[in-house]
């Protein structure tokens, strides 16, 4: 069937729900550049302004989940679930996550994008380990996920390709901030990659682009039925991010504490929103066992390593350093009232652990750590923040964005809780 | 200052205002290519559900006329003043009406464009003319409205050229009809051409783009203020434009019709619609003739016919007719309750008379007559349409159009008045 891309357009303009035979001609003509640059557009901009109704959105991600190959996991010895951030500041949980559920009889194919922006990626986290490579093929990946039980890499160009083309497009036309298009944005990837089972934690508060809890619900809320749609036993978690999650921002930090948290220690934050996430992708795919155990016995820890070995990475050898660092101190005795995640997250991409555009490099080294917790008693002079750079430039730009992260008050504060939520269908 | 073209859409779509100094930013951005077309695209979808304050259209238009060469008429020994007309089926009126102000002492610049859709281009009309041209340099505009009074011709490409790329852009992205949208192109062209005065006939009913009066007199309102924030006396007439305009709606068969109004016949509703709008005109110029005198003595017809040879036409030769005829008769008995324009005016656009892309050509002779008037009783089998085209399969395509065009009740009704609305500042 043949449509006019004007009619559609003009369609969802007016708040008209469009055809599954118009969403397939649309999408099928898009990758054919019959329906142009300009018109999808208009068209992303009218989906900000009107959103999709539930069988809208199921076809626009079953056409991008269709436009590429998709991996079939199902032949694979064990059950298969992954796990999706929407994105926050000190979030390394996937690098401690991944390793613990396959320690616990999973098999977990987390195929990630790179960071941009204040919220690292957790690839860039990774590639701070020498030798690390995260491009793998899909013969590689399937053959690690039966030997090792996960792999953590880039996900090929061939999922869910129209994605490529259409966050592109997104991001250069103001319309990344669509509830449907970011949703069938992640689970077009998810889906195409054929896991199972999936948690997705969706990050709501100062250092997530989702500031507010009815959005964060929102999108979870669709994001668990398009999951579920297609087939994948989808939860949600909503989490947190006003303040960092853990004391590391920035890649080889993260890579350091995540190892902490692998061998039993670490910051507890991290460490108990792990496990809330491994419980929940346990009992998705239906395995009895405690990861608790699994982090504390070193089972969690011995698969890390061995996913390490196994994409070309040396899991001894050490991490890179940055040549300059500087502490910042408390104004003040009293209690810390506020610790700002965007801050840290801003502050860490301007030290050089993030990039601004796709093409930048990142600096392995550079970020920041948060000495401190919200609620824990500080003296004027004891220091707050460590700041690391591979430059004084760099170093400077760092410390003044940091300047207005940390709140001291007089009276004491409690620490408000992490999970917020969980949204199942 | 420079800007960024994301901020400039977000905030647009957020519902904020565009600086004066965002919006000058943005044009020349795009004229240089720095802004791209995707992007322009998103910014006018959310212009079609934000809208533009007032402030920012002044501006947004003042980048339109800055963008090319303005003529000034202020040298001529005339007043000037000019008409333009949203479009209407059968609206043949800038033919009489222009020479018609001459006529009476104005200089009328009408500087046009040509038809797409449903409605006729006055410039298709006249090249019904042999060796009619319309396309004149900026001299012989002068000089012609200097020497006869009034001139018919193409708008050059130099008059608002970011007019036409945005035209272009909104054409096939869905975002037309957007009242800031629709303003700023119509006035950035009648603004810098130059005119001191205009009339503006705002169309409203099934045969114009506009259907709601509500609507058109929000576009009327808002050329109007933009008209004369620019300096240029503006009044705007809202008329109907339920039922096509006179009994022609075609190529030649508009210039016959029109000649007939020229010399004191015509249908009546051409006639009063057009001494309506010229009394308008010479009131806004402070020219105290009545147009009626100059209508019935043959002084407009003396000026069209200068007109038309001054441009290379022939006012005696033949014009152009079609090949193939048929007549649509009534079917009952009764009173005509309603002749759709709309389906008259796709009726004469699938004869032939109109084009469906831009660089189509257009038949001369093909179009519709209609022989009745809302109100007229009517006898089975009498003659209700004239259908010409240059061939029998487009005869066929309009005939079956036209078919449902007339209604014919039992019970008698009354025509409806043209003239709305009349609105000034």
């Amino acid at each position: 069937m043949s449509f006019s891309s004007i009619d559609v357009i003009t369609t969802k303009r007016e708040g008209g729900e469009l055809s599954d035979d118009a969403i397939t001609w649309l999408m099928d003509a898009y990758q054919r550049s019959v329906v142009a640059e300009e018109q999808m557009s208009a068209l992303l901009m009218a989906i900000f302004f009107r959103g999709m109704t539930s069988r809208e959105l199921l076809t626009w991600t079953d056409c991008m989940i269709n436009s590429g190959e998709t991996l079939d996991l199902r032949a694979l010895s064990r059950p298969s679930v992954d796990k999706h951030s929407t994105g926050g500041v000190g979030d390394k949980i996937s690098l401690i996550l991944c390793p613990l559920v396959a320690a616990c009889g999973a098999a977990v194919p987390q195929l990630s994008g790179r960071g941009l922006g204040h919220t690292g990626g957790t690839l860039d986290k990774l590639e701070s380990i020498p030798g690390w490579r995260a491009s793998l093929s899909n013969e590689e990946i399937y053959e690690q996920l039966e030997t090792v039980g996960v792999v953590i890499c880039a996900a090929g160009a061939g999922l869910a390709p129209i994605d490529r083309r259409l966050y592109a497009l997104r991001d250069v036309t103001g319309t990344v901030e669509s509830i449907p298009l970011i949703s069938s944005s992640i689970m077009s990837k998810k889906i195409a990659e054929g896991t199972q089972a999936l948690v997705l934690d969706v990050k709501v508060g100062r250092g997530a682009f989702i500031k507010d809890v009815d959005r964060a619900r929102e999108l979870a809320t669709t994001m668990v039925g398009l999951g579920t749609d297609h087939g994948v036993a989808t939860v949600a978690q909503l989490t947190s991010m006003d303040a960092p999650l853990g004391r590391a921002a920035g890649n080889a930090l993260e890579v350091r504490e995540s190892i902490e948290v692998l061998e039993g220690k670490g910051p507890n934050d991290v460490r108990e929103l792990t496990l809330s996430l491994a419980t929940t992708m346990l009992e998705l795919v239906g395995i009895d066992v405690d990861p608790r155990e699994k982090l504390d016995d070193g089972s969690a820890l011995r698969v890390y390593r061995d996913m390490i070995v196994a994409q070309g990475g040396d899991p001894d050898a050490p991490l890179q350093g940055a040549a300059h660092k500087d502490v910042l101190v408390a104004n003040d005795d009293g209690y810390v009232s506020s610790l700002d995640a965007l801050t840290v997250g801003v502050a860490a991409w301007r030290l050089g652990a993030g990039r601004a555009r796709k093409e930048d490099p990142v600096s392995a080294g550079a970020g920041v750590l948060t000495l401190v917790r919200v609620g824990e008693r500080v003296e004027r002079g004891q220091p707050l923040f460590e700041i690391y750079a591979d430059d004084d430039e760099h170093l400077a730009l760092g410390r003044d964005t940091l300047a207005s992260a940390a709140r001291v008050e007089e009276q004491p504060v409690d620490e408000a809780p992490l999970l917020l939520e969980k949204i199942t269908r």
